[in-house]
């Protein structure tokens, strides 16, 4: 968090870094306290705006949530470019992106936050789900040319969130320093199989 | 829980009930407030005992954490029995003893609690990553006839700790009300190949 803000008296509503400063500390506040944790009021006070300021911008501590989940999430949805991807190679494609998005430092800070606060809240969980429908599945759905698109989707959803938990979150060894070319190149196989592969059949070992 | 116990006065402390009450109280507490929001005092109030019982039983927080964690992932530590699968049947049995354990009632309202807390406490989290090494990647590791052993058993712990989130936190459809044997035939294989395949190949289409 930036702490060199000085006094927020003469700071318009519009004014460029404030709606910024407002995300940093809610960040920070849904990260250290969870979801019921937080306040409007300790978010304002810890990114030194009026209280009044973070309902302008963001209405209520649902909104300010999603737009923490919206902006550090941004990149996850670049993800969906990976549907330009040939059929053979849309695992490979799918593995990297989502490293590349999670590798963003903003992606990475925000989306500990949201993932926490979901962890802890079924209102930011519903928001979550709904989040990962939207920017992931509905892509990865459609993309899909196998029957059964949605459970080809989701089962890469629950891959790549576990992925996430043990990598970002919980940073268990050896997936947590593992070179990420190296993580894609052998997650890759098992998001292929789900993609376009004959579900329930064995794949080659 | 249990809301007929009565005046805790009689009770002393080896009476059959008391520790298990005071480990719902926990759990509810660990789920609703998570690890930092949990306190002694309130779970002695909700569970109807002295404080003093509580330290008498688990002595601190972090002690009855593990007590939740241990009770409720007790089940998990069937898993072990896997690895008396023959090599080609390893990841069906993986992941049917890991869904068998997870749908005891007792496990899943416990390891939900646990999840959650871990989600939010650095603390909580070690405990979680220790057990976890304990009772899944260990037996997992030593039962790997391939090379990079460790990777293998993190890789399967990391798809089977989305597997939980998508099914069982989140309960993200298709896959949250998706019969288990079918789920099993599903996720099996992409396990046979993490535990058994050459790793960054591609598996059979």
């Amino acid at each position: 968090m930036t702490k060199t803000r000085k006094s927020t008296a003469g700071r318009r509503p519009g004014e460029s870094g404030t709606r910024e400063a407002i995300l940093e500390a809610a960040t920070d506040a849904f990260l250290d306290r969870g979801y019921d944790g937080a306040t409007m009021r300790g978010i304002a006070r810890a990114a030194e705006v009026d209280p009044a300021l973070v309902v302008h911008f963001f209405g209520s501590k649902d909104g300010l949530f999603k737009a923490v989940l919206e902006t550090g999430a941004n990149p996850l949805r670049q993800i969906a470019k990976f549907v330009d991807a040939p059929d053979d190679e849309l695992g490979a494609r799918l593995i990297r992106h989502y490293l590349d998005a999670w590798e963003s430092p903003e992606t990475s800070a925000r989306m500990s936050a949201v993932l926490r606060a979901a962890a802890t809240s079924e209102a930011a969980a519903e928001v979550l789900k709904s989040f990962v429908t939207d920017a992931l599945l509905t892509p990865l759905t459609g993309r899909v040319n196998a029957g059964e698109a949605p459970l080809r989707a989701s089962l890469c959803g629950a891959h790549l969130a576990g992925i996430s938990l043990t990598r970002y979150i919980l940073k268990t060894e050896p997936i947590a320093s593992l070179d990420a070319e190296r993580l894609a190149a052998v997650v890759g196989p098992c998001l292929q199989h789900y993609l376009a592969g004959e579900l329930g059949a064995g794949p080659a070992t």
